[in-house]
């Protein structure tokens, strides 16, 4: 044997790249997608008054930015009601699922999600040596009631929950929520992804109640503020929680510049309603071009429209290859029966177009 | 008991907050630092092609960065005459030494460093688990010979070792190091970190074997290319340890902008030259300011001077005190007998002034 020893966990997990990027697909056609509509990304772009302030900060950036985000955390905490001490700032949601998972699980330990939500969550678990117990949603709603019961039945550490939904874009009113925060088994950690809930129903998300050790929350400037290259996530929990962050999170980590676009994106709340409008106004227009076309459009609280292609999972994977093959990048979710679905992010004018042109042929192709 | 399980491993790490960045004290101390001289961040800032590369690329921070920093490794690739699949990309040095000793340590697993050393590569191993073998400098340079003893006695998975030196500015020529890692024991790795390689004599750097499976290269844009707070790191290794990576990592972790702006960064060769030749005036200048107090300046091969102040570690204590209170950010090594020392980042005319005018008052109400 040569070569370093890696730990056991490790050594087994698979060596495969589950996440492949739009610019692979690029570079493995040849030719770029003329639409990028699968990321969920906010084409709408950033508030121009980050953008002014990330342009400006470039030249600081042989400086490390702050460790403790101290100017972010205390805008956040303004914006939300909260202490500082109730908020850790992380490289995107993605890094602060890491952290998280590694905080709590170790080999064996049980941890609930719905089967066929977020990837990088499982990927995180299972990097951990965790157990994933996963729950079938409840049509296209993740089903809170048989979360928690899975989650009592298993004993699990953490339980993971989006609201809204990623990959349907379905959502639960506030009291849902509050009703299942208030039925977390005694020592279990509830995470509730908020990615998206700057481009929901206002009504969706109960009070934050930030003391409160059952849950912590995540959100991200990444979908409604724009700024997904920037990787500037954030999680509001219970000062124990938050503090336990910095026993493992690379200190350093953040990106000045991208500190610095934050703070501005979160001070320009009229840009926020803006992208709410545009993107309410995309939700339309995806839902007409699905309709027109024999699709079923689901309900969305995101900034994409999921549409149920109405065959099986094959038939949507065929609908998809020929949307890619016509330089449209889409996604679609994994699971079945969900996969029956495809799923499109909003985005311009142009970029709709390009898409309800492209459709009709995918479809016939995919049909033919 | 209420709140989450932390794993046993998490609920015994300190709870301390172990890097205080600049902010922090500026914060404590009510007011900001004339000069920012103690955590070895290149003044002189990135190529004005970086800057203005990062500039441009903030209107495109809605797209999340490419997964795989394709652009950036094959150019990384190119440069130093190896493949792509020779090189990993991440969020600082910091951020791949974090992945890398996950990859490896586990509980009771044995890592060799320094005593003295790089703090946030022992943060790490603790965090992991990892039993730390700390091996005496001898005199300002890391022990290469001592370290491969006692990885050999103590059965280490992993091996630290800088060159050139952070917090000495000491080094290694390269056939000391390719000695070193000839003797690397079966199975271990060394990590060689060349932080500031950029910044030193060209002859210390053995030729990179990128094949070698004993030894993995971190590299940054951190320190020459004056891109700190840009979280831009690299290995160069072999093809297998670069792929394990890709089992654990935060794969959509890197800035967008950052990743831009390292491309352009790179390709400004002379820039660099440039930055080598004003980091040589500022070390010749803070020798000069060295001597001229009475102090030692030791020889450094970095952006840094590291000055021996000829007493024990409580009077370099206070030199450091005297210098922050006269708003001068300086830091000094941790452990003794290298505690006797301060060490100051070169930096322009306006702020060595700044340090030189300082310090004899420092030294007099350190000595008073």
């Amino acid at each position: 044997m040569t070569g370093p020893r890696y730990t056991p966990l490790v050594a087994g997990l698979p060596a495969t790249v589950p996440f492949v990027g739009p610019e692979t697909q690029e570079r493995a056609r040849g030719r770029p997608f003329a639409a990028r509509l699968g990321a969920n990304e906010n084409t709408f772009g950033p508030s121009p008054k980050a953008i002014e302030a990330m342009a400006s900060a470039a030249r600081d950036v042989w400086m490390y930015g702050d460790p403790e985000n101290h100017d972010l955390k205390a805008a956040l905490a303004a914006h939300h009601g909260v202490a500082p001490a109730n908020i850790i700032v992380g490289e995107g949601i993605d890094g602060l699922l890491g952290y998280l998972v590694r905080m709590l699980v170790g080999h064996g330990d049980t941890v609930v999600t719905s089967d066929g939500a977020y990837p990088t969550f499982n990927f995180h678990v299972s990097g951990f040596g965790g157990t994933l117990v996963k729950v079938p949603y409840n049509g296209n709603h993740e089903d809170t009631g048989a979360l928690i019961e899975a989650a009592t039945r298993s004993g699990a550490k953490l339980i993971y929950l989006a609201n809204p939904d990623n990959p349907m874009g379905s959502w639960h009113g506030a009291r849902v929520i509050r009703r299942m925060i208030d039925a977390v088994p005694d020592r279990t950690l509830l995470i509730l992804d908020e990615a998206y809930i700057e481009l929901a129903p206002e009504d969706i998300s109960p009070a934050i109640e930030p003391d409160d050790p059952r849950v912590v929350r995540m959100r991200t400037f990444s979908k409604g503020y724009g700024m997904a290259g920037a990787r500037v996530g954030y999680a509001i929990g219970a000062p124990a929680l938050i503090t336990a962050f910095n026993k493992i999170r690379n200190h350093f980590g953040m990106c000045r510049i991208s500190q610095v676009g934050a703070l501005a994106a979160l001070s320009d709340q009229a840009w926020l309603a803006e992208i709410r409008a545009r993107v309410e106004m995309a939700r339309t227009e995806l839902r007409r071009i699905a309709t027109a076309n024999g699709l079923t459009p689901l309900a969305s609280a995101t900034n994409f429209v999921t549409m149920d292609c109405g065959r099986d999972g094959d038939f949507a994977r065929s609908v998809l290859a020929e949307l890619i093959s016509r330089d449209i990048f889409v996604r679609m979710p994994f699971v079945a029966p969900h996969d029956r679905c495809i799923r499109v992010s909003c985005s311009g004018a142009e970029d709709l177009a390009r898409f309800a042109a492209a459709l009709p042929e995918a479809l016939g192709a995919a049909r033919g």
